[in-house]
């Protein structure tokens, strides 16, 4: 039994002038992942006959499965349904089922008329096999070329997301696929190098079928530990194993102990203790608040939030007082504990996070330079105050601050137990 | 002369499992399109020495700059390095700058003992010459060889974003380079096929050098003309009358002619007329606030954000009724509509955004399925309501409202003139 390889192709010019971000391959990547698929390599080309027919070539000598997103669109600008024909050695045919839908998505769900372009659609090669597209016009379709497998699929994520999920059923049912683990912890308070220098010992006597890797982000570091194999009792035993010696390693910088997002693992502490929670946040601009609601079933924890980006909203929704925002300023221990008194009596959530600062690009001071935020989290009885000095630019000091303050009230969470 | 291509290679095993996007190869070809190198494609590959030496084999048959990021790490799991060094023939040795640079980063900036693994970050091929990363502690690196240029940076974004800035001027001096334009025009309230048919005959007759794309997002189309030339002139005056031409023809559906954010054009909207804004957000959580305070700059215009998520502050923080929200429920037209009055009370703002619906996955109704919106724009004396019905996962949903709706108070301020 071998592994089967996949790698991802994405076209379009787009992606290659930076317009768009590749979201696509990392998805898709996930998962080819959970079916026991490895990938090779993902690779994104302009919408260009050569390098299209050029990379097919190149990828096949790596992986039995490729996987190909965008340039399916209606325009004439994309025009990768016609170079597979041609790669292909087919002709272009309607076909049946693909125009039906086409219609009957105009007609029923968009309600406007069919136009020539879009009946155009339903054309595919009559060398492939056409895989259903329920989110839109553009058909997948699946060409075989010996032991390989091509899927071509449109690159608009809800219509390509929407056929992967024929997909994946149909991969896992034609090859004899390993299974594959990750398992991941996520550390805080620690930097890459010293994890490395704790975990150093069970690093080196790790077997060599289990890789280790170090994922920083935002001020934490991610621990995974990924294998596979055809055994899978065994191959899970060996993994789980291994993990449990390494959570005993770094259990004081341990957040939590599967690849979970900072807000899923606030949010399942808040639900579990039955508590609430808003946001007062300034600099953040709803940026928090945003991060909570974003996990399903966050009402049952979340109240709301009060953004207040002017100072009259700081003195009129959460009753901060003017002389506190004029003696120590709005960026300030005294102005983020007031926000959150004054939230915890407006919103009357049982814990709250505030927070004050300069994000950039201008309005530093001497004082408090660009990247300045005080965050305080906690409840009326308890709080926990802290200044953060950021150094990114705008939009990645609004991320990492948000993070923070979240991994601050889960802290005071676990450890405070008011 | 002739055009210089890069190719990107990203590095790193987390790349090929989807545990993260790759936001770098989108950022760098902004970057390099800017000076005038095209990209002629981007490859993630995963932490493997063989698949390293082969892509690079691959792709210096393409291009003349490779610029290559990850694998750069303190830690046993990151190879870049050494593979490097071993394809460019050359032995590792210690570079003096790069280590005044990681002692001076951990005494000065992190307050930490440097430790063994960290000096081991100033070990550089001999055949390389190094570009100092003042972000971080693992040094660029240049290597050269016959008419082509490689670059290997750190994959963590801050820290390649830091030392672009020094490759894209030495790069703009090493190559004679055409430049580049993009024009971008954003629409709204048309999708793609039917604006290919209003502009069939500019499509027909556009000259072979310019490139049109069409862009689908958000429900919102982007049009781009791109061209690339070595007379600068010449090539700029082509491509403007072209895009006046294109202006032209989808005047009526056009939000804006520059490739702008939404809430960038709603912002300098605000700017210029000095008006003020707020929202009221019940299911996008606080997404609508954060992006307008995404944007440099607003606190000149964003008051601030009342985040009602529960029934209980929408009554006690935004005034809404309670027979309101029984009689009619919170997704409901009448419950935005006293959403916006509350808010514009509490702010004082001059316009308020108001937004009420489902998001799923759970929680929809008979009446009220998942993905039911209801967004409100206005003042107190004119006002726009719309019942939004979205077919995404929660947070497409909630993206896709927050767009819309800051799209909605643009028409509203721009049409409306109140």
């Amino acid at each position: 039994m071998k592994n089967i390889y996949a790698s991802i192709i994405t076209i379009g010019d787009e992606l290659l002038i930076g317009q768009v971000i590749d979201t696509n391959s990392a998805w898709i990547a996930q998962q080819l992942n959970k079916i026991g698929i490895a990938i090779k390599n993902r690779i994104s080309i302009g919408d260009d006959a050569d390098e299209i027919r050029n990379t097919l070539d190149f990828e096949t000598k790596n992986a039995q499965v490729i996987l190909i997103t965008g340039g399916l669109g209606p325009t004439n600008d994309d025009i990768t349904k016609n170079v597979l024909c041609d790669y292909f050695g087919g002709k272009m045919i309607v076909d049946k089922s693909a125009l039906e839908n086409v219609k009957y998505l105009f007609e029923k769900i968009y309600h406007k008329p069919v136009s020539e372009i879009n009946l155009k659609q339903a054309e595919v090669p009559d060398v492939c096999e056409v895989i259903l597209n329920k989110r839109g016009s553009a058909p997948g379709m699946m060409f075989q070329r010996g032991g390989e497998t091509f899927i071509s699929m449109p690159g608009v994520p809800y219509e390509m997301q929407g056929i992967m999920e024929d997909v994946i059923p149909l991969l896992a049912k034609k090859f004899k696929l390993p299974s594959i683990f990750h398992k991941t912890i996520l550390t805080a308070g620690i930097g890459e190098s010293a994890l490395a220098e704790i975990i150093k010992d069970f690093e080196d006597h790790l077997p060599k079928e289990i890789k280790l890797a170090y994922l920083p982000n935002y001020g934490m570091v991610r621990l995974r530990l990924t294998t596979s194999g055809f055994d899978k009792t065994k191959t899970e035993n060996e993994i789980k194993s291994q993990f449990t010696d390494l959570k005993k390693l770094v259990k004081d910088y341990t957040v939590i102990d599967e690849d979970k997002n900072m807000e899923e693992v606030l949010g399942n502490i808040l639900l579990k203790n039955k508590k609430t929670i808003s946001t007062a946040e300034s600099c953040t601009g709803g940026a928090i608040a945003s991060l909570i609601s974003s996990v399903p079933g966050s009402s049952a924890y979340f109240e709301g939030s009060i953004v207040s980006y002017s100072y009259k909203i700081k003195e009129s929704l959460l009753n901060v007082k003017k002389e506190t925002l004029e003696k120590y300023g709005a960026v300030s221990e005294e102005t983020v504990r007031e926000m959150l008194f004054g939230l915890l009596d407006k919103t009357k959530a049982d814990y709250g996070i505030a927070v004050s600062g300069i994000m950039g690009p201008d309005g530093g001071t001497k004082e408090n330079p660009v990247g300045t935020v005080w965050v305080i989290v906690g409840n009326k009885e308890k709080q926990v105050v802290q200044k953060l000095k950021q150094r990114f630019e705008r939009k990645k000091n609004i991320e990492v601050t948000s993070i923070m303050a979240l991994n601050m009230m889960r802290k005071f969470l676990v450890n405070g137990k008011n």
